[in-house]
Order: C-alpha cells, then sequence, then structure tokens
C-alpha cells in the first residue's frame, strides 16, 4: 500500500488536532512543535521507522526519541494513532492531569514505547547518540541477523544550542554512527523569540565539521520530506535533516510565532484551525478511515519482527543475546572466585586503583560491560586489560573514549543503557560531576544502571586545588533520589561496591573514590556494604563515642577511636560506603548500628560539607559532632590538607573531649 | 625597542625552565602546556598585550584568561618575569605548595594579576566572553576615553572540546564581540594521547559557523606568531588563532606525547631540555638580561595607563564610571523609597512575579545591573521595563538574550563581575541550575556577586512533571560554600532578598522563585530575612511546636499553625528564606528563634529532599519532623500535587499529632 500526500495529509492533521485539543483541555503544553513536525513524522512513521505497535520493547526496533520533549503530544499521538497499547485516548485526553502516563514530558518509565525521557534539553540527541553507540556494539557482537537498526530523533533549535549538543555531535561524528539520524525542527522561533535573537549559526556548516552529511527539506511537503528522510537513511554518516517548517502550522492566525510554542491556542484559534485543516472530528476522535491509515503502518514493522524472530531461533548467540537485552547478569560464582584471589593479594590500594583491580575481574566475566572515560583513563583508572577500544574500525571494542565531553559522556550511558543489552560506566574527577549532573539525575529518574566511577573524591587529590577539590558534591549527589553513592574505605568496600552497582538493574550508582593510597582496614567475607553502613571496629572501653565515617576518612576514624581507647574512652567505628542503602534498612538494624542511646556521642566524619550529617549525628549526646569541610580547599599535598583542615586524630580527639565534658 | 626572535627565544625559555623547575620541585602539576605555549605568549605579552605590572586591576587593561588552568606555570611565569608584584620567585618556588598563592590552578583571590580563576575546562573561555560583553557594555557607555580594551585567551583542546564552548562562541558570534581574541593550543595531544582518539572535528570550519574569524600560525616561529596575533588584532569578528604548538616542547625525548602534558619531567630530561634550550642557570634563576628584556615590556602599558589617568581627570564621568568599577551601589535611599510604594500596591503574586516588580524599582536605580535569561525571559521575568537588549547594535542594552545557553550564560555572569563595572544577573528554571552548577561554584569559589535567577522552583510548577521539578536543587545548591540560596515566602520577602543579593559583593545569591502565586503573609519595615530566618508567627496557645518553611511552604505552614492553634496547640512559624544567613547569626538569636528546649517538636516543610533540614529539628523532642519530598515529582496542577505529596494542613497536623503523643 502506498500512502500518498493526500493520505498523509489527514493523518498528520490527526497529530495536529489531538496536539491542539490535549493542550487545550489541560490548559498547559507546547503545542507549537506537534503542529509543526506533524507532517515530518509522519512520513517519518508511515516509510522509514521499523517499529511494530504489538511489541514495544522487540531488540530490534529502530529507536525513536523526541529529544524535543516539551513537545510530547507529538509522541503521545503517534504511539495512539499506530495501535500502541498505551497511551489510550483516555490518557490523552488527561494529558498533563494526575495519573495520566501523557506526562508533561515523554517519560520512559510510564509507557513502553517511549524510549527515554526527554525534556531537558539536548539530553535526548545525545542519549540517542548512546543507543546508536549500543547498536552498532551488539552490531559487532551479535551480527545483522539480530541487531540492524537505526536510532531516529526529532530535535528542536533548543537541542541544537545547548552545549551538549557540541559533545554528542563530535562523539558521533568520531565514532562514524551511521544509523543516527537527526530531524531537526527549523521553525527559526525559541521561547523568547524569533531564533535570531540569541544566534547566528550556519548550523548545517558546524555539523558538517563534525563530520555528518546534511540534509534538507521543505517540511510540509510530503515529496519533498520522503527524498531527504531517504538521503539519510542512505547515508553512511551521522545525518542531520534540516525540516524547515512553521511553528504551529495550521493555527492560521498564530503560527510561525513564539506564543504558540508553550501555550494553548485557545477555542478561537482551535476552531480556526480546523477550518483551515478542514478537520471536521469532535475533539479526541479520529475518523476511522484516518485512524484505519495509522493503523496500517505496524504492518512492515511486524513482518520485520516476524522474519527476526525466526532468524533468532536459529541463532546460536540468541540465548545470550537475550540475557544480556533482558538486564540479567552471567549465572555462576566466578566472580566471587575470582574476587577472593584478588583480595588475598592486594592490601594498601587507592580505591581507584582498587576499582581498577575489581575491573578486571569483572569486566572478562560480563561481557556487556562498556567502560570509558572523559580523557581521564589514566586518572579513573577505568580501562580493563580486556577492553579493547571501542572505534569505527571495531564496534565490538569495549572501553570508549569519550574526550573531554563529561555531559555527552553521561548521557550517552544513559542512552546506552536504555537501547539495553549493556551496562555502561564511565568515569571523569568527582568535580566535574557538576558538568555532567542533569544526566546523571535522568539516570536515576529513568531507572537505568549506569555506573559513574568519580575518582580524585576529595582534598585527598592534593596539589590541583579547590577548582578540582570536590567539597560538596558527595552530599549533592546524595540528594538525588534512587541514585546509590558509594563512598568505599578500602580494597574490600569497592569491591563490594561494585558488585552491588552491578546488581541493582534499575538504579544507576556513582562510585567515588580516592586518587591517595588507603590501607585495607577488613577483610572480605559477608558483604557487609550491602546494608549501607556496619560496625567495622567495636569499642573494647565503655562505649562513649560512635565514629560515623567514609572512604578515606575510615582510616582516619580508625585513628580517632584508637587515641580515644588509649584514654579509657570505648568507641565504635561505623564504616557508611552507602547512606542511601543504610536509610533503608530495617530500624532494628540502624539501631544495632546506631544504638538510640543519648549517652553516647556521635561523631561524623568526611572531607565534605557537613550539611546533611546531622541526620546521624544530632539527635545524639549534645547534639552529636560533625567533623567536615564547609569551605574551598588549597592546593597542597594531601597530607599536609588532611592537617591543615583537620582531618587528624590530633585535631579530632580533642573536640571529641570537650563534647564528652560539656 | 624591538624585541626580534633571538631576544625573543631566550624570554620564552625563562618560561621552560621556571615551568620545568617548578613542576619537578612540586613533584606535581603540568609542565607541557606551558613549555608549548611559551613562544606565543612571550609575543603576546612582548608586542600586543596592554597590562601595567604596577597596576593590576588598572581598569582599561587588556584582559589575560588562561582558560586552559593547568597550565599554571605560563601565568606564574609571565606574572614574574614582567614584574608584578606577586607572584614573587619564593612564590614559584614553592608552587603548588600550602600557602603558596602558586596554586595548582590560577585563583583570581590570591593573586590580583589573575583575571579569573580557571581549570574547569572550558569556563576560562567562557568567562572571557563575558569580560568582553563587559567591555562593550562600559564601552557604550562610558566612551573610548575610559574604556578601549581586548580580551586575549589562551584556551587547549580541552577548552574546545567541552560543551560550553559551543555555547560560549555561539554567543560571542551572535554578539559580535571582535575585541575578543582566543589563542588555542593546538598541540594535538590530550590526557588519555592523541587528539584524534576522540575527534575528529574541523574546529576552524566550526568557530567560522558561529560568526568567527580564524587565523593560524606555526607557534614556534615568532615572525609567525606576530603576523597571526596582528591579524586576530585587527579583525572586528571575534578571532580564533590556532597555534600550532608541540607539547612540551623543548623536553627533547618527551615532547609531542601525553605522558609531557600532566607530570614532571623527572631530573634527566630537564638536564637534557636545558641543553637544548641552551640554558645554564640555575634553576630559579633568570639571567640579568634576559629579566630586562622582560621587565622593559610594562612600559608601554605603563605609558597607555598614564595617558588613561589623564584623560579620566578630564572626564565628566569618571566618578560615576569609578563607583561601578569600584563595586559600590550608588547613594541614596531612592530604592527604599520606591519599594516601599511598590509593596504598599501588591499582595498575592507569584515571587518571580514579585521579583520583576522589584527589578523595575531596582535596574533604573541601579545602572550596573545587566541581566539576561537563557531563553525564558517570559518565564523567569527577567526583564525590567527600562532594559534594552544588548546586541551589536546597542552595546549599551542591558538585557542579554542568551539563548538556550545556561552554562555559558553563567560563566559569562562570571567574567562580567569579574571584569568589574557590572552587577550581572540572569534566570533560568531552577531545575537547570543542574546545567551551570560548576559555574555557579565558580561564582563562589572567585568571590563574585553574581545574581542567579531560577524560576519554577517545585513541584508548584505544575504540569511540566518531574523533568522539570526541582526536588534536590535547592538543599543541593546550599551545599556550595560562600553562596546564598534565598527562597522568598512572598513579595517582601523576594524584595528583602534582592536587596541582600546586591549588597553582598564577595558573595553570589540565588534566589529560588515560585511559578505559583503565593500570599502576601506579612508587611514591609524591619529587613527579617536578612538574619536567614525569624518568627513570622508566634504561638498563641502554649507553645509545643516550631513549624520550620521556605518559600512557598511557609503559607502551608501558616496554614498547619492554624490549624494546630484550634486544637489548642501553640504553635510558631518560622520563615527561614536563607539558610546560610541563619546558620552565620549568633548563637543567641539563633536560640530566640529556635529555643534550645527539647520539649519543644520542631518541624521542617520543604517541597524538596529533607537531608540536610535535620540541622535544624533533629535535635528536638521526638528527633523533630521532616516534611519534604524525597522522590521525583509527577505531572498534575500545582494544588493537586501539593495535596498528593502531602503539603497541606490535613496531611500535616495528624503527623505533628502523632509525634506529639509518642
Amino acid at each position: 500500500m502506498t500512502l500518498t500526500p493526500d493520505r498523509l495529509a489527514p493523518m498528520a492533521n490527526a497529530i495536529r488536532a489531538l496536539s491542539m485539543d490535549a493542550v487545550q483541555a489541560a490548559n498547559s503544553g507546547h503545542p507549537g512543535m506537534p503542529m509543526g513536525m506533524a507532517d515530518v513524522a509522519t512520513v517519518l512513521f508511515a516509510k522509514f521507522l521499523k517499529f511494530d505497535p504489538a511489541a514495544p520493547k522487540w531488540p530490534d526496533r529502530d529507536r525513536f526519541v523526541l529529544s524535543a520533549g516539551h513537545g510530547s503530544m507529538l509522541i503521545y499521538s503517534l504511539l495512539h494513532l499506530t495501535g500502541y497499547a498505551s497511551p489510550s485516548m483516555e490518557d490523552i485526553r488527561n494529558f498533563r492531569q494526575m495519573g495520566s502516563v501523557c506526562a508533561g514530558h515523554p517519560e520512559n518509565f510510564l509507557i513502553p514505547g517511549i524510549e527515554c525521557t526527554t525534556g531537558p534539553l539536548g539530553q535526548g540527541l545525545a542519549m540517542a547518540v548512546g543507543m546508536a553507540m549500543a547498536e552498532r556494539h551488539l552490531n559487532a557482537t551479535f551480527g545483522d541477523a539480530l541487531v540492524d537498526h537505526n536510532t531516529w530523533v526529532v530535535a528542536g533549535d533548543g537541542c541544537l544550542m545547548e552545549g551538549i549538543n557540541h559533545e554528542a555531535i563530535g562523539l558521533a561524528g568520531t565514532l562514524g554512527l551511521g544509523r543516527l539520524k537527526v530531524l531537526w525542527d527549523d521553525n527559526r522561533i525559541t521561547i523568547d523569540g524569533d531564533t535570531s535573537l540569541s544566534t547566528s549559526e550556519d548550523i548545517a556548516a558546524r555539523y558538517r565539521a563534525s563530520g555528518w552529511d546534511v540534509f534538507s527539506c521543505d517540511g510540509h511537503d510530503f515529496a519533498d520530506i520522503e527524498r531527504a528522510l531517504g538521503e539519510a537513511a542512505a547515508s553512511a554518516k551521522p545525518s542531520l535533516v534540516a525540516c524547515r517548517t512553521v511553528i504551529g502550522k495550521g493555527a492560521p492566525n498564530k503560527q510561525g510565532g513564539h506564543d504558540v510554542h508553550g501555550s494553548p491556542l485557545g477555542d478561537a484559534e482551535i476552531a480556526a484551525a480546523r477550518g483551515v485543516l478542514g478537520w471536521t472530528a469532535a475533539p479526541f476522535e479520529i475518523p476511522a478511515e484516518i485512524l484505519a491509515d495509522w493503523r496500517s503502518l505496524g504492518a512492515r514493522g511486524q513482518a520485520a519482527r516476524e522474519a527476526w524472530e525466526a532468524r533468532k531461533v536459529a541463532d546460536p548467540q540468541a540465548g545470550e543475546f537475550s540475557r544480556r537485552m533482558a538486564g540479567e547478569l552471567p549465572e555462576g560464582d566466578e566472580a566471587a572466585k575470582a574476587f577472593a584471589a584478588w583480595l588475598e593479594g592486594d592490601a594498601s590500594v587507592a580505591t581507584r586503583k582498587a576499582s581498577e583491580n575489581a575491573l578486571n575481574v569483572l569486566a572478562p566475566l560480563v561481557p556487556e560491560m562498556v567502560g570509558g572515560s572523559a580523557d581521564l583513563t589514566g586518572s579513573n583508572n577505568t580501562k580493563a586489560k580486556c577492553q579493547a577500544p571501542f572505534t569505527p574500525a571495531d564496534y565490538a571494542g569495549r572501553y570508549v573514549y569519550y574526550g573531554i565531553r563529561e555531559f555527552g559522556m553521561a548521557a550517552a550511558m544513559n542512552g546506552m543503557a536504555l537501547h539495553g543489552g549493556i551496562i555502561p560506566y564511565g568515569g571523569t574527577f568527582l568535580i566535574f560531576s557538576d558538568y555532567c549532573r542533569n544526566a546523571v539525575r535522568l539516570s536515576a529518574l529513568q531507572q537505568v544502571r549506569a555506573i559513574y566511577v568519580f575518582t580524585h573524591d576529595s582534598i585527598g587529590l592534593g596539589e590541583d586545588g579547590p577548582t578540582h577539590q570536590p567539597v560538596e558534591q558527595v552530599m549533592s549527589l546524595r540528594l538525588i533520589p534512587n541514585l546509590n553513592v558509594y563512598r568505599p574505605a578500602d580494597l574490600i568496600e569497592t569491591a563490594e561496591c561494585w558488585n552491588m552497582a552491578l546488581q541493582t538493574p534499575d538504579t544507576p550508582s556513582v562510585l567515588a573514590l580516592t586518587r591517595q593510597n588507603l590501607p585495607q582496614l577488613r577483610t572480605s567475607g559477608e558483604m557487609l556494604s550491602a546494608r549501607g553502613a556496619y560496625t567495622l571496629r567495636r569499642a573494647k572501653a565503655d562505649r562513649q563515642v560512635i565514629l560515623i565515617a567514609t572512604g578515606s576518612e575510615v582510616e582516619v576514624a580508625c585513628n580517632v577511636r584508637d587515641a580515644l581507647e588509649a584514654q579509657g574512652i570505648g568507641a565504635d567505628v561505623v564504616s557508611m560506603p552507602c547512606m542511601e542503602l543504610f536509610h533503608a534498612q530495617d530500624s532494628a538494624y540502624q539501631h544495632e548500628v546506631l544504638p538510640n542511646d543519648p549517652s553516647i556521642l556521635r561523631v561524623s566524619i568526611e572531607a565534605g560539607t557537613t550539611l546533611g550529617w546531622e541526620r546521624y549525628t544530632a539527635v545524639s549526646r549534645n547534639g552529636g559532632l560533625n567533623i567536615g569541610l564547609d569551605r574551598f580547599g588549597a592546593s597542597a599535598p594531601a597530607k599536609q590538607l588532611f592537617a591543615r583542615f583537620g582531618f587528624t586524630a590530633e585535631a579530632i580527639v580533642p573536640r571529641i573531649l570537650e563534647k564528652l565534658s560539656i
């Protein structure tokens, strides 16, 4: 069946009608983009996109990413019209209302057909880069029979203007991701007005400079759209298609202006638009013949899926492929054995080095782990020996040289995890978590297993000084919901934290690791870190103090304890590698570690901001004590800095004695 | 005096010798960049840069920004060799050691000749954009006689690869900042290895696509460098000079490789380099004739400064110019009067609207306020009526359409504040503080008066949903040292917070403002917000509860109080618009607001993460109570969300009664 322009036009108008009506009913939302891109999206779904509404999670589907997530009614319309089970028309009627899966911005965890959560501008396109990387990696690993699809993106001017766009397209160009196709809604309007208010860039030239092909079309001429998308589909390079559109197309008095961007059109304008579009159906009703044309589109993808299923049955790698796509770890206890062998050998190492050793155990056993670093490979210790570089010449490689692109890296990791079949991890200095913070947040919101290896985690990095010394970063990451922030104290805890990070498929992890060496504080055995915090040292004398510390400061706490015990003051040391996991324990365990006894002084020791530690200390004797750093650091060797800022037994013991004497 | 290449070469070698020796002595640092860019920097200082070592803060000096801040020995060498009072040779000997002003990365607050703190890659160049904006604005306001200078930048591959580079150069191109000249250290090496590992970009083409001129030179040919810098100096566009260099130039066995990037050369290689360079002086000694050539360079700038001083004496605007450059606010009580008149009129408004009203009072009275928004002008309410757009056609304009460039905006604000003569403020949604977080941190570290207007500050923004709803952002910003985070509860507090933000010249401010309307809770008068927190409502019945709230939740707290009082339970309401300022009060005031009485239950109410609030609640009855949101939000109208997540008197009162009953 060939859908000619005279049949495509009413199909596109169905998107326009739903978008106008849903935004009007919600009295909130963005009609301009869905109406402007309706024609392009219709051609994409009618002629190019490989999708099967009956199987939204089919591994070899094309990925469709609405990077301009504010235009969410575009994707809700497309999914409903093509016959996905979700969203229903009832959901669309309740766009942006409590309980509807049609949230303000598209959310992958509410609707199976939505590949990723978008809205924070630029990140959809950058996640699509990760999806295209995942596709090539799995293709190189499992072959064309199982993995052979494209990633299509709809992006707006905001997605192209954000800094992350530079990182994302540079990465895609360098990696030669020819399966990535970006449809740019070139409507020359942003919220503040005409794009000329704030940009004068030659976007096509910039994309070409980054190794992309650039095509263009009249975004309201179906034949021209089909030509341009066809050229992009055929290109071996990542491709940008500049779709010249009119924002709010179809709204006769408002189209082409910035008022149509993010506000309902109003009843009068909607009535006028219906006249222009020849749309006579009631709100939220789609004429049967138009809906039938939409529903016919899935047949192409259904056939492709059935052929794929047949190939899969015959494929010797199908089991392994399915395991990886399901996000299940390999079975067996090889990891435990290998860990045990390694942990017998090591002793005093930096936790970044312990992490490297853990990777050298895990990466050979968990082939879906794909690592990388934002140009700090030798500092983050992120490259396992078994990993070859991921390059255009070898997409089977499992190590990505991301370049100096922290935000682009983190978004690509999200895209790989969302694509499935890969457990991505990536490194940078902890301080530069600031550069990719919103992507870490999107890992958490999207419930993906992305693992961030953030090294150089305190003033302990030494001479690089305050620009590079995290002070507030560890606590600020703890504030992000559904994110586990690990700060291990030695090689044993580092191994345990890596273990746990792999075992939380719906929760991303941060590993905050030291540059400096740390002593081994305990032997392996029971995975104590799994409870978030545990008693590492028990008081010998009558217990008056509990010292709670993380990471490199656990060693300091042990020294403080020894000094207190020497004075006959009993003190526990509690290591708390993961505050979130401890917070999630039952109160019986929490009180076992931190007894509800106001005669005991609780002391937190962490080389970062103290705000937040009162959760565990303030209820104790005299309000507890917080040893931390509520100012920026300084440049000097690490040991001198620890002394200068009071992270030594000599400095801490007198403060404890003073508190005990009150 | 003309310095020919035969005299420039030993001058450049002095930089190389100091850089090698200082990094070696510190056993830490980056010799590669200073050695590679020594020739270019020597030509810049010898022939182009307008500077006077005797007057590092002279307002009309050229600004020199070392964006590749890890190469800090380059700027320390230059400042010392040209005769600035700081750093001394003793400081250089103690490079990266405790107490030396020669910190790991250049810090503006340690050495007067350093224009900005660099190291977090990409931000130096982006701050330079702000400096160039400030120069053009002040030039348009005060004329060529007082303001007529260039901004020169040395940037590395990292500065160009970071996403912020795209934002910064796009802004500079659009604004036509011809006084901005960037010298790119094109050495084709990053930490991980050859740049081809991670990038294939045609950088010149990209810069041209953004409206820049691009020149190039052999970075080790003095005549060629002088030609290229001369072309850049003459260009009316922002200019990039690609300086083809060899990293670590002069170290015969290590130059050109990535090992020389960030590690000491070692004694043997230093000895070999000395041989190659013909450098025979002892470490940290500069031969007299070479030093004399360096010291001669300041004469050109000294003459320029003296001529400038003479012009200034005759300039009728000199007083106003000096006031602005000194960062002193205008004298007089016009602001107070205008505020009083406005505050009598308003009542129930969103705090973003109250902020706009405050701006309409303040902006006409404080002409150095230059505002803007990252494409959310109508949502952030950042444009005062008196402000015209800042454009190439009108640099006197005081409102910047930054485009969708949050990070670039924040860095440009830092640059403007550091340049002096401007108090920058800029807006985006609070959630996108994540995108510019490290620039906010650099505002705090650099001690500048940048004011961030972050609106849509909670689930109260409603339908846009969890991607746009800040949950952890307010608390996470509170963790940054030397940053005041204001969350005003009504129009009165908003006015007070704006007032305070203007009055902290060494501390940046964040204003977290609502989208939704809030009732007026008190009348103006004493500036109660200045103490960070204060008792807004006093208990009538016997006081059993103190409710502590911020922003939109203060209204909720007042409703809770009324419900408790109706049951005979006395409750104070404490409004805490600025936790940092309250933390800085003396304990007498703190205990006046929050009495040290364990029989009273303290309850925090804030629509964000609770971690951190225990500082003020945990010491109270039964450990206190924290009403917050420790999960992501949802899409729905604001009032429904407040009900859904328990921010109503109906939901909170029972939780309080339960706590009181224990």
